[in-house]
């Protein structure tokens, strides 16, 4: 199945609203009656309402696309030999979630052969969802996002920067690029998950770094952040035996993302060890 | 004009969410018409809403208390000699609003004689209201709050430390506690201004350290966390010529507040040697 007969970006992206609109309303009822929250092997944090939202997700996408791939967080991928692959986490931000803080969100992205056709990430909370479709542009609800570059006058400290955890760098040995950070400019903030990349993409963040994540944490964003206007850069990919990959990303406004890429460069990182 | 001439602590409590329900409506409409952002002398922001909801809770508090006392961040005190004060900041973390992140609020309290009697911190953009009457309890909306300490057999690190900006800190020359927490605990997240005060009041974090902020920072939040079961220390009250006082406060689950100031009283350079 070629990217020819697939329908337009367009209707793609209106079902994946459709699909989130359906998990929005689970997860805010889930949240309302209580959750029960247990502990994965990797230690971080599942909710009953991250399983059902991610099955809500996965039967959704299965009845009205039963030939392509999916990968989600919480449960194990199908058809993963598709050229189109949903690339789903239910509730991104799980910590935040458990804790009633509601800067959590659902990420839901579709690829073809690896590259990001559409992207949405949703915050229930908030009553804000962000989506965009390479070509089409980038929105938040109905209103489109137009990123304006830091004009050259202004100095990137104006700009607030956006991160993960320092623990989340950690995952793949990269503490001292946050401690160069936040020894390196005076608003930096760690509005960790997929908030800090809505924050990116409406431009109220300059830039997030965001590290030791795995695909279904920015599986969405490249095209969000693109389509905005601004600029997503990869700057690790780490394999990691038996846990696989884990990613290091910096994206928001050009001249703000270079500035802290020289920021890094400058800083030389040692190799990434295994 | 002595405590007992006072109406019950129920009815002030009503009538400072009342003024603050005018002054939600103001900050949202000001929102989404446009804001004219402008830098102070000492470098902050300030928007025309801040200016224009402080004097409305101004003209609120006068019309109905004309004898009390008025202390705010943006206009110049009145009758400062009063025992009763109202502490008011029309809108903390004015830096997030001009932005458009959400987590910006309304801080006002009163205090009489130095103590409070009553605090509320207003989220507008999130809907949620944060209030609290010595001896009376703590509320977010009309949900009373109860803070759970930490039970004796769950590890600190469990928690979510929120955090100040490392440039507030920096204001009294704390940047160390700042890095020492960083790199002492796995999950601070820099939830900066009165965000941070109110995911301590409900426990969503476990504790809160601010440092380098000023009294209308936290003229509410002592009551709020006291009533919902929590600990308020000031731990720091520091005096700088022309700027005034400076303060460090930690506050939230009893045993989260006294293993940061454990670690930071383990941190204590020792003494200079003579």
């Amino acid at each position: 199945m070629g990217l020819k007969s697939l329908p337009p970006r367009r209707e793609l992206l209106a079902a994946a609203l459709g699909f989130v609109g359906k998990s929005r309303r689970l997860i805010l009822s889930r949240r309302r009656r209580g959750l029960s929250v247990m502990r994965k092997a990797d230690q971080t944090l599942v909710t009953d309402a991250d399983v059902a939202a991610e099955r809500l997700l996965r039967s959704e996408i299965g009845k009205r696309f039963p030939e392509h791939g999916i990968v989600g967080e919480e449960l194990p991928g199908v058809n993963l030999s598709s050229e189109f692959q949903w690339i789903i986490d239910p509730i991104d931000g799980t910590l935040s979630f458990a804790r009633g803080i509601p800067l959590y969100g659902t990420i839901i992205a579709l690829h073809h052969r690896g590259r990001p056709l559409l992207g949405v990430i949703d915050h229930p909370a908030l009553g804000e969802c962000y989506s965009a479709a390479a070509g089409l542009g980038a929105w938040v609800n109905r209103r489109r996002l137009r990123l304006q570059d830091l004009p050259s006058g202004r100095p990137v400290e104006d700009e607030i920067l956006a991160t993960g955890d320092r623990a989340h760098f950690g995952r793949c040995g990269r503490e001292r690029l946050f401690d160069l950070l936040i020894l390196g400019h005076p608003q930096v903030r760690s509005y960790a998950d997929c908030f800090g990349h809505t924050l990116a993409a409406s431009g109220a963040a300059g830039a997030m770094v965001d590290y030791g994540v795995r695909l279904w944490d920015v599986a969405a964003t490249e095209v969000l952040i693109q389509e905005a206007g601004g600029r997503y850069v990869l700057a690790e990919r780490i394999e990691k035996p038996k846990s696989g990959s884990f990613y290091g990303v910096v994206f928001g406004k050009p001249r703000v993302v270079d500035w802290i890429l020289k920021l890094f460069a400058l800083s030389k990182p040692p190799p990434a060890s295994p």
